[in-house]
């Protein structure tokens, strides 16, 4: 008998939170196979001369497609390098891309994607080395799905279980950008300051962090915010983590957007940030390492790793201190 | 301005052929940009130490997804473990797997096709290492869609572009059956005989081919069968290509088929067989090798390339040859 609770996939079944992490458990990993085990996002496999290849895979079907600060065409060259940095890999060795387009889609704004990625690639210092073209008739497909996976290679690969009670946790920038974006997007809505998502690719950033100091995990915020990234660190390690409230870095216009919806920006997703966990006698170095880079410049501490509630996370008002949920998915689908 | 001739997407331009062909030119390949230059679906990337790396992308559309012989998550493995095999690099080191599900998709059904990938995996002696999962709303995507990349290393690379006038053309075994399957499933046909998938993991194959003797090309005759495949052989390397008709390996079921519908076999698409351009000397060992694993039985000289006609492919009727046609795009939509 099979133990799942759902017998159709959900739309909180594809939100990077617990709900897609059960079905990946009860799907994709059941009787613990060993081929069919990680279904990870990354991979790293080490190599007989030295050295590992990194693999990583992600599909993106965000909507709308162009949104401030980027499309779905940057998104996609960014996740993956991202994915990448974040297990160590910051110069990749390439890039595939996998597109699958809905008949009738303009030629122009293909054209406009692609020169994106492009941009991107060449930002990163990478390149699209693979790549597959796919349509679907009208109606069949939304638009455009796009599907990067990347390969990179790394002498110190980092996980995200490497988290050790005393770790500081640094933050790369403002948190919530994205995903209020998409948002603002998608609802029309109207404020004062514009809502800009900060995707972008970090390799960069990251390769000077790893550089200066000790970082025992590391993760990308995205899909779940920080929220999920923290709880994953927390998890894997099985070492409690107390974040300062008052420590986040968040926009005023996020802040004021986020107030107004009634939604924490620990649970917004981002695309242009990485949650670092850091050795305590590398902080310094990390954090200006970090904000001597142009998308690091609002890097901070925000916590630190205890041994106290192994796997919880834990939020410090100021005035006492709450238990932080672990998002069951993502606040709206399609955001990445 | 763009020279693009339509404004939008079209079937054809996913097919396969040449409108897809002209897509990725026009689109993808504009201005020469090294960094966007190779959409072709596989890469080979020299490495420092010796080696190359191989990386190769391919977004899974069929419809059905389950069919006689098969199903979309067996024809996802086995479709990038070929696109690798194809390029020498017959020991995949591993996949990943991006899969995109419509909501309300039966879990029963996805458990099914994940067992069928790590059922083709296992055949392949490969594993799926990274995934991703991403659900659109109903009606936003039809079914599933399934990217899978590929990472393998080879120490001899085979090209697409290496035929020399003289060389022998070998396909590995009938060619039509994957196509004919998918349409007599989508068009509910009923034959005496049943017209089965072919699709396969060929690594194996392909490794005991290499093994045996000098492999000058290799394409596997997917979107656009076995013509389109020698249409571009014979177009990177500015060579002829002869076939002789009558020894074309086609099942009898398919033949029939294909005579009822008025299609060419040879327009057909395979996924479980390759087409090998062997050195004259090599082609008894080759065939040996082939014949001798069980999806290499029905492998057989069709052909010859020549001086005359470069980037032509002919056909021998044995009444005359005729010029055979590159297929504008596939004849069936969502065919792999």
């Amino acid at each position: 008998m099979m133990t799942v609770t759902n017998d159709r996939v959900a739309m909180k079944h594809g939100a990077g939170g617990r709900a897609m992490r059960r079905l990946i458990e009860q799907v994709f990993m059941r009787n613990a196979d060993p081929v069919a085990a990680a279904m990870d996002d990354g991979a790293v496999i080490p190599m007989p001369g030295g050295g590992s290849i990194v693999i990583t895979t992600d599909s993106h079907v965000i909507q709308p497609i162009v949104f401030a600060g980027g499309d779905i065409g940057r998104l996609a060259v960014a996740g993956t390098v991202n994915d990448l940095a974040m297990m160590g890999a910051t110069e990749p060795l390439g890039l595939t891309c996998g597109i699958v387009i809905e008949e009738g889609f303009p030629i122009e704004q293909l054209t406009a994607l692609h020169e994106s990625m492009v941009a991107a690639c060449r930002e990163a210092g990478t390149a699209i080395v693979a790549g597959d073209t796919k349509v679907m008739r009208r109606g069949e497909i939304d638009g455009v799905v796009i599907n990067t996976s990347g390969v990179g290679i790394t002498w110190r690969p980092v996980r995200d279980n490497g988290a050790v009670a005393g770790d500081a946790i640094i933050v790369t920038g403002t948190i919530g950008d994205h995903g209020m974006a998409v948002m603002a997007a998608r609802n029309q809505f109207e404020f004062a300051e514009p809502l800009t998502s900060d995707v972008a690719p970090l390799n960069g950033l990251i390769r000077g962090a790893l550089g200066a100091g000790e970082v025992h995990a590391m993760k990308d915020p995205t899909r779940g915010g920080v929220a999920s990234a923290l709880h994953e660190i927390a998890d894997k390690a099985r070492v409690g983590i107390v974040i300062h409230e008052s420590a986040l870095p968040v926009k005023p216009s996020v802040r004021a957007a986020a107030d107004l919806l009634g939604i924490d920006p620990l649970f917004i997703a981002n695309e242009g940030k990485a949650v670092l966990v850091v050795r305590p006698q590398s902080v310094d170095a990390v954090l200006d390492a970090l904000r001597a880079h142009p998308y690091g410049r609002d890097a901070a501490v925000i916590g630190e790793c205890v041994t106290d509630s192994p796997g919880s996370v834990l939020v410090d008002t100021g005035f006492g201190r709450r238990r932080l949920s672990e998002p069951e998915g993502e606040l709206l689908p399609r955001i990445c």
